[in-house]
């Protein structure tokens, strides 16, 4: 069997890129991000760049912990499935995946947005699994705080289970629709799911055929060993934040197989998308330079107020050139525990102050480069496998994705690993992923 | 102050129309119920008809109760906030009603994408707050049973509290935009609704921007007496059964009118909207062999399963020919309690045998006539002040909202009392309702 294509998606969390102040880069347009013609030239431009799908990351609350978070960040978007499913009519050939929280929804209701959105596009859903990380999160639905690590993934475990027992409610071919004999639907091919599991019980059947794909393809991000686990067992892509290094990349590529092997898979059924966050310049000196003005537009105290939400405690009241010094314990921290780790290690590998490390954090999540050194390290990650493709989270938008598409895209297809014209019609197809069968399915 | 025209809400449960085998009949397209383009030319049709909104009937789960209902009826349809998201697409004025039950969802999620919807759609969403009806919808989200009539009721009432006080979270004028300060929002713009009551708790604000309509409108169906009055103090809109003959229309709405009033608002921030579902013929003959037709369609079966269902027991055993017997309850019974009120009381009207009156139930869904005697029954039902205006639930799908639109709105606007054009933007105008400043703004 030959290797999947490279595979691109192209995410948005903040409407103007992935940096809490990108909106105020030269190109943003604040004032369109509540506008349904902003996304869609953005997913117009992606399916020209033949991305595999567009991604709406999402959370369930306005960051107001810190109220730099107000003054300066962008607390405010759409609703994912209204927006892909708006999206879903402008657009013909690229994937719609929403962000789900497993932790603040009901699988019933989530299978049927999906599925639903999945008719509506002919096949172009998806979703990605979060777990959610925030306290104020589980305020805006009736806890006072948020639900402890292991048990919000084993939450989300039967959540899956969940929503793939009712996407097979119906077999494929349930529907008779004749008018003649007044038959609509054959009965034995309807099932009842009746689910009782720790977390929930759902009787089921789901009230929508069986979806275009079969099941939608599933995208996750968990990074602590839960979320790999769960990402193994259950994804059919993964979004990693890389390993750093290709020796690093590399060996977080084969966890992620490995762990899809172990779970009775095979390495091809889940394809591992690491982060890119690119800031292209014409020369080395000049991505540089555009890091610089980017950083320039983010207060100092928005940066520290990030990296004390991180850590989960307020850094605001130290002094910020003094060290930073800070007593890390993974265990008993219930946000995302793989960021906290991240900054732990980042943080032994130096000294740093506090405006420092805040801002060494900001700068990791960046790829400096031209469009051939760009080029050329995505092309080495995928052919080294430590990458099946990449989460592409521009750090401001419209202007990255452009220049992406523009000058990236057409060196990868040259290359020969990237499609010059999409090649199926299903997400399904783009990840190179064959639909399901029905689990009750003669 | 002059009356607001009649207004018009084109309602589906069924994709092929009201008639649970209205699939059947000769101009449905059951293969077509899961196909955008189907939605869009109903849309279309509705806009050019100037209906001031779409809306979308719902429940949360398959009839499976009577093997009947999955042989014969149409238990499958797309899900209402991806559906009319699409649809905004491919609509410009027509308003955007989505069915929201009160008793399985979370009042931030609603309250979100009831936003998300009014801004893609430049101010046209609406949802229809239903407590939904039936164990099996209890069964699809962790309940044995469902919740007690008056309990739902009363969740319903907070549920609407809490989503108005989440939509404004932010001002009107919160947002800055400001690139060169660095100011993305005012923070005294923002809003903690830290709502606590007896069904939710919900801190908030809402990470979405006030709606283009502050509040988009509140529609309703509630007929029991805790129905009515939750319409009475909430809703901008009420859908009903119709009271009967025109005394009983006007008792009904000057019911619901005086509930306004009581509730400290006026008549006129209520729009009553019954059920109008017309089987048109070019003579009255012909409309009668029309419903004919229609009823060939429905196997005795299936009827009778409805009415066992409306009841809450199963009469199926029973001999459909003996005499309709039965014990009614209506205290303990817990799925609609006016539904299950207006066939005892249809019941005590003659000497009934089962079969006898699981038709009559039927019959008396549908009002038949010509062009001319419909149109002069609406007319005489708004300007008798029956009604504001109707929610057209078509027996059969396409073709009966086609002849409506075709033969019955000209001479509707001929009469003067309804619209040659849209007059307004959003939703809120076609129903002639202001639009709410947020609670807090100065
Ligand atoms: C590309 C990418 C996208 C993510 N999108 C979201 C998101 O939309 N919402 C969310 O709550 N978390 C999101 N996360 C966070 C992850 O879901 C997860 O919480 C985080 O990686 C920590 O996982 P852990 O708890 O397993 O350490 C994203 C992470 C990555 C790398
Ligand atoms: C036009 C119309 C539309 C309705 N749409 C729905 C619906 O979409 N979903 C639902 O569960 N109930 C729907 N209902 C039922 C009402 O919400 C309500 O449950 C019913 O009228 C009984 O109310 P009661 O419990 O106050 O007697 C509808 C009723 C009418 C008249």
């Amino acid at each position: 069997m030959t290797r999947t294509p490279l595979i691109f998606a192209a995410g948005v969390f903040y409407p103007g890129g992935e940096h809490i102040t990108g909106w105020r880069s030269p190109a943003a347009e604040p004032t369109a991000y509540l506008d349904i013609d902003y996304y869609t030239r953005f997913a117009q431009t992606a399916e020209a760049g033949r991305f595999a799908t567009l991604f709406l990351a999402d959370e369930l609350y306005v960051w107001d912990r810190f109220r730099s978070g107000i003054d300066h960040g962008v607390n405010v978007r759409l609703e994912p499935f209204t927006l892909l499913s708006a999206l879903s009519q402008v657009t013909s050939r690229i994937g719609l995946a929403a962000t789900v929280s497993t932790t603040y929804n009901e699988p019933y209701h989530a299978a049927r947005k999906l599925a639903s959105l999945d008719h509506l596009s002919a096949g172009r859903a998806a979703w990605n699994l979060v777990t959610s990380a925030s306290d104020e999160e589980a305020r805006n639905f009736g806890r006072e705080a948020h639900l402890e690590h292991a048990t919000r993934y084993r939450r989300g475990a039967e959540f899956v289970e969940v929503v793939n027992g009712l996407w097979d409610s119906w077999d494929d071919d349930a529907f008779v629709f004749d008018k003649r004999s007044g038959r609509f639907a054959d009965r034995s091919k309807l099932h009842v799911l009746d689910h009782r599991g720790d977390h929930f019980a759902v009787r089921g059947p789901l009230n929508i055929p069986r979806p275009v794909q079969g099941h939608p393809p599933l995208f996750q991000a968990g990074a602590s060993e839960a979320g790999r686990d769960l990402a193994g067992r259950t994804a059919d892509a993964v979004f990693t934040l890389g390993g750093g290094d290709l020796a690093g990349g590399r060996a977080q590529y084969d966890d992620y197989k490995r762990r899809a092997v172990a779970a009775g898979r095979t390495g091809d059924d889940l394809s591992v998308l690491p982060w890119f966050s690119p800031i292209i310049g014409a020369t080395a000196a000049e991505a540089e330079e555009r890091f610089r003005e980017l950083a320039r537009l983010t207060p100092d105290r928005v940066q520290v107020d990030l990296l004390s939400h991180y850590l989960g405690h307020d850094l605001g009241d130290r002094d910020l050139d003094g060290p930073f010094d800070f007593e890390f314990d993974l265990d008993s921290f219930n946000q995302s525990k793989s960021g906290y780790a991240a900054i732990q290690s980042l943080s032994a590998q130096g000294s740093f102050t506090i405006r420092e490390l805040a801002w060494e954090v900001l700068r990791r999540r960046f790829t400096l480069g031209t469009p051939d050194t760009l080029a050329a390290h995505l092309i080495e990650q995928y052919e080294q496998r430590a990458a099946d493709g990449f989460i592409l989270m521009a750090p401001t938008l419209p202007d990255t994705l452009e220049a992406f598409v523009g000058e990236i895209v057409p060196r990868l297809t040259d290359h020969g690993i990237y499609p010059a014209e999409y090649e199926g019609d299903t997400l399904r197809d783009h990840l190179g992923l064959a639909r399901p069968r029905g689990r009750y399915a003669a």
